[in-house]
């Protein structure tokens, strides 16, 4: 499974390629930062960003794309143009055809270093051990996208059985409704 | 100038089409209200929200997209899926190759009832009487695309003096520096 992990932002947007194997075998594809300048409009940053993602998915044809998960804690002007560079990201990865999968930072930080409150620092050692980089990625953004990417790889297989689980849940909760409707109407 | 308000949103994206003429007339053209369900996955909304948008904008033609400004002063789940609609928004308006303006929620109220601070019931009675509309346009979010797109046709010719006066300033005070400039270079 090939993913492309993105840490959305403006001034510094993460692209992440990875490819997951069977357990928890992972290798770099490609990494990269896009940057668009404070002073352009908005609409031109979101653009730039925009056609470099499209650009990614046609060049490294990934099978999903997993995007951060935007929360609003921290500083509000930056979250709202975090939070529009995900949308864009989410819309074009969506017109491509590809599914779309969101993970908040601490469910990042926890699958790669093992700790949901780790450092930006633990998380790029972590990453480029994990992926054998003779380099750490850099910067923080760059890293952040591997992390995402990996991140996928390891909760996919786990994600998908438990949709299995809900659905077989589900299933089995009409059939039991279906038994005490169908006991309701002999008891009649 | 026609002009397509957006009021963006995931559970009710409002759309609304003005035209403004010279002085303050202005005309309504559409208004609509785009729903995507709450349980459809994120990306599947955004994509619903960007169908529209663009059918809107080949539909009508508009020169320019006045999209409200998205804060995060309320509700954090909404306002991230606020945010990541105005990014798409904004992205199809620029692919479009229409100008996007930001309007705050303040700058919309004051324009339309003269107070910042009005309600949205106020709101929707100006946008009513200043369009002359026989009903009050319903829900909320519809009123709130027209008001948008009346606040930019009044706003508009004011902000492109704005911009007019700025770049002659920062010309006087080039054209000021290398006077200055001259004449330390005389008096050396």
């Amino acid at each position: 499974m090939r993913v492309l992990g993105v840490d959305p932002g403006l001034t510094r947007c993460g692209l992440g390629v990875v490819d997951g194997s069977s357990g928890r075998s992972v290798r770099a594809v490609a990494v990269d930062v896009v940057r668009t300048a404070p002073d352009l409009p908005l609409e031109r940053r979101l653009l730039a960003v925009g056609a470099e993602v499209e650009r990614w998915i046609a060049l490294y044809g990934p099978d999903v794309v997993a995007i951060e998960r935007v929360f609003s804690q921290h500083n509000v002007r930056t979250v709202m143009g975090t939070a529009q560079a995900s949308g864009v990201v989410a819309l074009l990865a969506a017109r491509a055809g590809l599914p779309v999968a969101f993970h908040t930072p601490s469910e990042v930080k926890a699958a790669v270093t093992g700790e949901g409150r780790a450092g930006k620092e633990q998380v790029t050692t972590m990453v480029t051990k994990v992926l054998g980089l003779a380099e750490a990625p850099r910067p923080a953004d760059a890293a952040d996208a591997l992390a995402l990417a990996i991140c996928h790889c390891w909760r996919a297989p786990m994600l998908d059985r438990m949709a299995q689980a809900k659905v077989r849940s589900d299933e089995l909760a009409k059939a039991h409704r279906a038994r005490l409707a169908a006991a309701a109407r002999a008891a009649r």
